[in-house]
C-alpha cells in the first residue's frame, strides 16, 4: 500500500524540486560534492510537512537534508519552541539542524521587518553550509493571499505575480508547495503523526495577512464561489509571465529610444505602447536613483504626461531627489545634488 | 458661486467625453450635422447624475442630448418606472427620450442575459437615432467590482482589465464616470434634487455582483485598508494597457512562427516568451473555431505542453471540436469534421 494521498502529494512536490536543483547543481563548479538542501521550518504544519517530505526524499536522491528554524524572539517562549523544532527535525534524520535567533528592526512595519530578518538569517546559513537550495513551505493559499495583498497596492501586473517558485540569487529559494493547498499539508502532518504548532500571529487581526486569510478570502469565496484560491494562484503565474515578457520588451525598447548622447527622445517614447513606455520610464527613474519602494504608479503617470499630455509643464520632483523634465524634444531625468550642509 | 463640487465633477467628466466625441465626429463622413449623444438611464443615481450632466453640457457644446431607458420587464411595475424615467429625462430637456422593452433570454445566466438584451436594445436605438455616442453611468466602484469578478475567473491580465472608457464599434459606448465614485454621483443627484430609484437587484444576494458590492468589497477594505476601490480601478487601467501591448506583440509574433505552408513551427514557438506564446496559441485555437467562452487557461496550458513538455503526447481535444497535435516539428491545430448524421 502506498502512502496517504496527502503524503504522496507533498513528496512528489519535493521530488520535482530536488530534480531541478540536482540538474542545475550538475552545472555548478563543484559537481562532485553531495549537495545539501536546507529546509526552513517554523514548526507550523506547512513547513513541518515540507521537512518530512525532504527527510524522505533526500536520501533517495543522493542529497543531504538539513534544517533551520528562525527564532524571531517576538513571543514568550519562542526559544523553547525553536529548541522543540530542532529536536523534531533531528528526529526526522535531518543534519545539521540549527536554530538561529534574529533581531527584528522596524523598517517597513512589523511583518516586513520580521521577513527581512528571517531572510538575512537564511542567506547567512545557506552560505555558511554551502546549501544548493533553501526550501520554503509557502502553499497555494499563501500565494492567493500574496496576490490579494499585491492587488491592494494597485501597481499592476508585477504586483499581482505573487511569490516565485524559485527566487533569490541563482534560484536559492525554492517553494515546492506553491500548488499544494494548506489543507493537504496539514493532512500530511496528521497522517504522519507530526505535531504542529499554530502561530498565534496567524490569527491575530493586527496583521494584514491574517485579516486577508481569515476575513477577506472566506468572504470572497462566499461572494465569488469556490475556486477563488485557485484563481488567485493562477493569476499569479499568468501575471508573472506577462510582467517578465513586458520587462524584456521594455529593456529592449530602452536602447532604441535614446539619441546619440543617451538622452530619451520624446517622439520615440510616444510611439511605444503605453505599457512599454511606462516601464521604460520607471526603469530610467530607478537608474537615476529613485528608490523602488517610493516610486508609485502615479509618479510614472505624471512623468508620462510630459510625453502624452504636453502643455509646457515644468520639472517634476520625484522620490530620491530625482527630477524629470522635457527639454528640446528630450526627456531629461536626473538626480539633484544633495542640499549643502546635510 | 459655482456648482456643488459633486456637480462640477460629473459635468467635467461629461465635458471631457463630449470633447473627445466631437473631435472624432469632425473626422466622420457627415461632419455638418449636429451630433446626437444618447444617455442610457436606469433611473438609478449613477445614470440620473449622468443624464443631468449631459443635459447641462450638451447645449453648451452644440450637441443634441437624447435619452433611453431599458425596461427589462423583470420586476412588477417596471413599465411604470420606465415611464417615470422618460418623464424625468424629458423634464431635463433631453429629446427624444425613449423607453424600450426587452425580452431577456437565458444564455450565460440572468446577469449576462439581461446585459446582452440591454446592449442589443441600445445598439438598435443608437443606429436608428444616428447617435455619435451612448453614455453609460458605470462608476469607479462598478469598475472595482468588475475587476474582482475578473479575478475570480483567474484567466489573467485581460480579465483584470475591467470596462473600457470607450468600447463597441468605433467607440460608440462611453463611460465618463469610470473615475467618479458612486458616492459623488449620489451626492450630485441629491444637491440637484433629482429623485433616484434604488434597483432591488443591486442588493439581492442572489446576484454575484451584489454580493461583491455589499459583502466582498467592504471586507476587503477592512482587511486591506481604504483605497481598495481606487487600487482595483488602477489595476484595471494598467492591466488593460499590458494586455493590449502583449496582444500586439503576439499578433506580430504569430506571423513569424509559421513555415512556408502556414504551419506553426515548434522551435520558433519555443523561443517566444511564455506570455507571448500562450497568446499565439490562444489566437490560433480561436481561429480554428474554438469558442472564446469555452477556452480556458488550462486548455492553453495543455497545448503549450506539446511545445515545452514534449513526451510524445497524442492529439489534444479542445472545445469546438478543435484538436491540437504535434507532428514533424510543427503544431497542427484544426477543427474535426462534424459527426455524420447530426
Amino acid at each position: 500500500m502506498g502512502p496517504h494521498p496527502a503524503v504522496a502529494a507533498i513528496r512528489l512536490a519535493v521530488r520535482r524540486v530536488l530534480h531541478d536543483v540536482l540538474t542545475e547543481h550538475g552545472r555548478t563548479p563543484s559537481p562532485g560534492a553531495t549537495p545539501l538542501v536546507l529546509v526552513a521550518c517554523s514548526g507550523g504544519a506547512d513547513s513541518m510537512a515540507l521537512a518530512s517530505a525532504l527527510a524522505f526524499e533526500a536520501p533517495r536522491r543522493g542529497v543531504r537534508a538539513a534544517g533551520i528554524t528562525v527564532d524571531h524572539g517576538l513571543q514568550e517562549g519562542s526559544d523553547r519552541r525553536a529548541a522543540d523544532v530542532v529536536e523534531r527535525l533531528t528526529a526526522m534524520g535531518l543534519a545539521p539542524v540549527e536554530s538561529v535567533r534574529v533581531t527584528i528592526g522596524r523598517a517597513g512595519g512589523p511583518e516586513a521587518a520580521a521577513r527581512d530578518a528571517r531572510y538575512a538569517a537564511l542567506d547567512e546559513a545557506a552560505q555558511r553550509l554551502g546549501a544548493a537550495a533553501v526550501l520554503l513551505g509557502h502553499t497555494r493559499d499563501d500565494q492567493a493571499e500574496t496576490v490579494l495583498l499585491g492587488l491592494a497596492r494597485g501597481s499592476g501586473t508585477r504586483s499581482l505575480s505573487g511569490m516565485a517558485a524559485a527566487s533569490g540569487s541563482g534560484g536559492l529559494y525554492r517553494r515546492p508547495f506553491l500548488e499544494i493547498d494548506r489543507q493537504v499539508a496539514r493532512k500530511a502532518c496528521m497522517v504522519q503523526s507530526l505535531p504542529v504548532w499554530d502561530d498565534p500571529h496567524n490569527v491575530d487581526p493586527a496583521y494584514t495577512r491574517s485579516r486577508v486569510r481569515h476575513e477577506a478570502l472566506p468572504i470572497l469565496e462566499k461572494a465569488l464561489g469556490k475556486g477563488v484560491v485557485e484563481a488567485l494562484a493562477r493569476t499569479a503565474q499568468l501575471s508573472r509571465d506577462d510582467a517578465d515578457a513586458l520587462d524584456a520588451w521594455a529593456a529592449g525598447a530602452e536602447r532604441t529610444v535614446r539619441d546619440a548622447d543617451g538622452r530619451l527622445e520624446v517622439a520615440k517614447l510616444y510611439a511605444l505602447p503605453p505599457a512599454v513606455r511606462r516601464r521604460v520610464l520607471r526603469s530610467s527613474l530607478l537608474a537615476a536613483g529613485a528608490p523602488a519602494g517610493s516610486l508609485f504608479a502615479r509618479h510614472i503617470e505624471e512623468v508620462d504626461k510630459l510625453i502624452t499630455g504636453w502643455r509646457g509643464q515644468g520639472a517634476i520632483n520625484l522620490p530620491g531627489r530625482v527630477e524629470a523634465k522635457r527639454q528640446d524634444g528630450r526627456l531629461v531625468i536626473q538626480q539633484r545634488a544633495k542640499p549643502l550642509g546635510r
